[in-house]
């Protein structure tokens, strides 16, 4: 009876921060986490997971943890001592991998929670967050806000302080090239209030 | 501040049930409802939207719609009196028609709630279903059953007693044809109790 | 891992009418549910459930359910064939009542939906919600709108068009005497918009 | 149109992370944050909100504000440039200062997001969760788990490994004092597995 999450959230939501909060969780009872990012996220270097807020973890790569499972999770007696698996970057998973996690959840009965954007800077669903939305059991919004208050889902490029429209739907450039809207200010793509509030 | 709300559900979720049900509760307190469905989904005949547990109400065509009240979207002051716009099987809506209602939702700041499938019989998701996995402020699972007590969120299409794997995507046969599965009975293909219990 | 529900609403938001959907989609496939509720709510006659769009079932009171059946919830196999039980109208429900069903759901594995208001006239939990509120694994909210077109979450009792604050906490008068309302509303003890706006 | 958030968890579902990281993601926008506590929590310190994971942040006394800010919120335009109020253990307010908070949602339109416990732990609701419970816009549950792997909801009060069913509601013993239980075992009194497992 295990589920499998997709937790979504545009970028500086604290989706990272979250999971290494569900992993101090287990933790700190003595059970078994298994963290893991795909390979593709190469932005906070080697194995690890690191929230702008300060916390960070050593990780695995989603693509040695298949290999290196692939027959315990067709024996799943194995993996009995592991209480939940986590997975960050989500979005940059393959359809396969994600089918594979489900597999874990189904037969394995271990709960698979994963961590990721939704959508692209054109507002297209990335391949392993397609999939995810498929397959989840639970689908869950990880909130954050637009300049204006609303919730923002959006992730805009920005260039010079300009929204940008064409390109490769991967370009790992760090917080500063993107910037969370809501769906109106992203279609109109204003990236700032009109005229600049204070900094309260 | 309005939202576009998309509520999936597998089939006999009581989605098209839920959406008669919010469109009484308008009328209830003579607020003007918009009731649409897709023109593909032509089970139920002509503009009309028809629910097993025996509700049933006049409906136009999505299609129709976005063609007749296009100066009207774009001149949010006419829209004034419709309170909510409820859309059913939207899962075969374009993309197209899916941004259109999005940005009534923003920019006439009417909310529109979609009711449909997430994916087809291949677990795979309807252009309808996807661009509103990308476009939606809110993601709410219709729930129902699998035989088995789960959740079940996979549309099983059954011919003869057994699952199908392959043929087309839209195949509108009627409940008959389809059963829902939670996602392991899916995988499995098992869409009965293997043993069949008494009233079944 | 059967789970208790208790999915709130205001006065008007379908709860009744969503309690027999639920029953009719297990119906439809064979399985067995028991619909309950509270001998205290007599509205709508003895022992029949009805909703305002017009769907109807009969029910068996509470209280007699728990005494009919307190072999069987000693000894869980009994209620092997039970596949659902449902609450209409559950806020009056003593708190005896709720931990009983709370009971059931942890030791005989049946989930409990139980369907009601949160809040009386004077925006206090009712006893049942309450406890409900205590020990429920699920809390969701059945939506409504006020007429300035935020969520209702209160019902404010209306005698010759004004807001009453004071009085018994239970007066089943009907929905003529109750109108849904946004707190800000409710606080504000406006019924309705300042000047009406036409039916729409 | 901003709303009354209560966010409850058992104790060890890291709510205060969960405050602390939302404040963390306004002030990256250059918002303004008010972050609470009432003054009966003193386990922290004064005036200092601090997570087992290792976060912490200044804070005033919910008493304190609610003073301080009285000629504001009877001049909403005043609070223009606070973004957000967080409250932290917010089951200890009492429901006046619930009651406060609200009406500063509602008249000044800022949202306030109160994170603390549902019951204590005689499975009675705090005071401050009653009215939260009543009023709030949004109720959403900060998971964590039971040593069982279900939701853990309720909180134990253990001495020498014992579960204590009588004594004082508020007794800030910190965590060592406290399980979180699923209800199951919380009902039986079983706050750990019956044969420890390894530490995994």
């Amino acid at each position: 009876m295990a589920k499998l999450y997709f937790r979504f959230g545009a970028m500086g939501s604290s989706k990272t921060a979250n999971a290494l909060m569900v992993r101090y969780n287990y933790l700190e009872r003595g059970q078994k986490v298994i963290l893991l990012k795909p390979r593709l996220d190469s932005r906070d270097g080697e194995r690890v997971i690191r929230s702008r807020i300060g916390l960070e973890a050593d990780c695995e790569f989603v693509e040695e943890f298949i290999e290196r499972t692939k027959e315990e999770w067709k024996n799943p007696v194995s993996y009995a001592d592991v209480a939940c698996i986590l997975v960050d970057e989500c979005q940059f998973m393959t359809p396969d991998q994600v089918d594979c996690l489900a597999h874990i959840v189904d037969f394995c009965n271990i709960p698979v929670i994963c961590y990721g954007l939704r959508t692209d800077f054109q507002s297209k669903l990335f391949p392993g967050a397609a999939r995810l939305l498929e397959l989840a059991d639970e689908i869950d919004q990880v909130p954050t806000v637009c300049w204006c208050g609303r919730r923002a889902h959006f992730n805009a490029r920005v260039v010079d302080g300009k929204i940008v429209r064409e390109g490769e739907q991967v370009f790992l450039g760090g917080n500063e090239s993107y910037t969370a809207l809501c769906r109106k200010h992203f279609m109109l793509g204003q990236v700032k209030p009109p005229c600049r509030k204070g900094k309260g």
